[in-house]
């Protein structure tokens, strides 16, 4: 495995950690300027959307993603990804007397391509992401 | 644009235009040895896969395609497109005696990420591709 395929492969796994722990600034370290993601159901979103979605699932709920690397495609300075995944999503409990119901749990599952791009230092960031959960 | 970037745009044109000529072998031509595809709802698939479910498809309903090129990213032998896709998928008329109802027409609409890889003879065959539809 080159040294390409290793940081890529850290910085998945740093990247479902950081998604884990809630930590949103980690995350928006990780990713290109540019980056865009897709996901069935939702128009296309960059960074900004990424920071209010983010925050606001975490907010509402626990997030826990489970992500297994399928491979790891490393040419010159872009990378591509596949991985399987999963994300189990469960409601915070509402507040005593909130008068919400507490909502149902949520599993579900698909894959995920990514392309990362090899930044000048040698850091690679997540460029593009689409998945099917 | 360079020519790179023109072969590519030139790929996509006529991979909708196979998809809706119903031309399988076109599109099988279109595409790498170890192409994927990601889709919600399905298991990742390859050539094969992708064989047996274009022909079902096509013999099931008429399939119309539009996508429209978002983005052309070219790094060196590596390239990757984001589109914005929409397929309607009519199903045919059942032969009369069939006893068979007619099924209901389907409009589906989303986003698509395709990598795309440089043959050696200089030509561009899709490698990787993910949708939301």
């Amino acid at each position: 495995m080159g040294s390409d395929e290793r940081a890529i492969r850290e910085v998945h796994s740093t990247w479902i950690d950081a998604v884990n722990a809630g930590d949103r600034n980690r995350l928006l370290g990780l990713m290109a300027d540019d980056v865009v993601f897709l996901g069935p159901g939702q128009a296309p979103f960059g960074r900004d959307g990424f920071s209010v979605g983010f925050s606001g699932a975490h907010e509402r709920a626990h997030i826990r993603c489970i992500s297994e690397l399928e491979e790891v495609v490393v040419v010159g300075e872009v990378a591509y990804t596949r991985s399987r995944d999963s994300l189990s999503v469960i409601p915070r409990t509402p507040s005593a007397g909130s008068g919400q119901a507490p909502g149902n749990a949520m599993q579900m599952a698909g894959h995920r391509i990514t392309v990362y791009r090899k930044q000048p230092d040698g850091c690679w960031l997540l460029a593009r992401d689409a998945h099917t959960l």
